[in-house]
């Protein structure tokens, strides 16, 4: 059986995300996982997920970025919280400011890595940096404003 | 016949992006029109982009905002050097920088609306800011930095 990501200790509620959510069926389904202080995620993009000839649009690189600095988020104030995945309920978190760098063209068809790094967690609040990476290249460079999620957020909005 | 977007004026080999080409299938195929100074866009979710419940997942957003910007740009070029959409092949543009400020949560069962300006051409570099709205309320920010690609962008990398 594959290792959890964190995204697998989302509550259900919000495990359907098109990005990260393991109950999306359509969606990416990314899993983030700690790598020592750093967390990793890897992504292989499908044929259709083209910007120009062989390389992958934009918005998916975004996308790939918001959600494992959610995951990475989570699982950082998780952790300083002296708490271990699995055992205690983990937060999610919303993205407050997303700022992508655009370096190079990410191939489509190899393997995306990304690895993140934790710059603040202050309050509610994780600043997450993200280096993204296609076949050894970096690629692009991210860095996410993300807000842990007040207990009532849907029941606000719904 | 409905009215043709800017995106329909790229060239076939810059047309297949997810996000914005007409010949991408999969995509969202998403259409930007002149409004005066400004260019508009609708899109309406599908019941699977979902991130929270009832609400879009942020790389969505991203992804428009991208893909509008981008055909803003080159459309705001075009203008600028005096030619006309369908006369004059259309410059294709690529994000050097992409800056997304999430300010309330996106409906997912209602029409989007983004509205882009233009702050600055100069040279091959055009900034675009876009506002992105649900239901009237102004949900996320944008601004991107966008680059007109060389002519010998694909033939570089492929």
């Amino acid at each position: 059986m594959a290792q959890k990501g964190i995204q697998d200790y989302y509550p259900d509620d919000y495990a359907i995300c098109y990005g990260c959510g393991r109950m999306n069926k359509h969606g990416h389904q990314i899993k983030s996982y700690w790598d020592g202080d750093e967390t990793v995620c890897r992504y292989q993009p499908e044929p259709f997920h083209t910007g120009a000839q062989n390389f992958v649009y934009g918005g998916l690189v975004a996308s790939l970025i918001d959600c494992h600095a959610a995951g990475t988020a989570a699982a950082a104030l998780h952790r300083k919280e002296g708490k271990e995945l699995g055992v205690e309920p983990l937060s999610r978190f919303v993205t407050a400011s997303l700022h992508v760098d655009y370096l190079a063209p990410v191939l489509i068809d190899q393997e995306i890595l990304m690895r993140a790094t934790i710059d603040e967690i202050k309050g509610r609040k994780v600043v997450v940096s993200i280096d993204l990476f296609s076949k050894d290249s970096l690629c692009a460079k991210g860095k996410v404003v993300a807000i842990q999620i007040p207990d009532d957020y849907l029941s606000k909005y719904n």
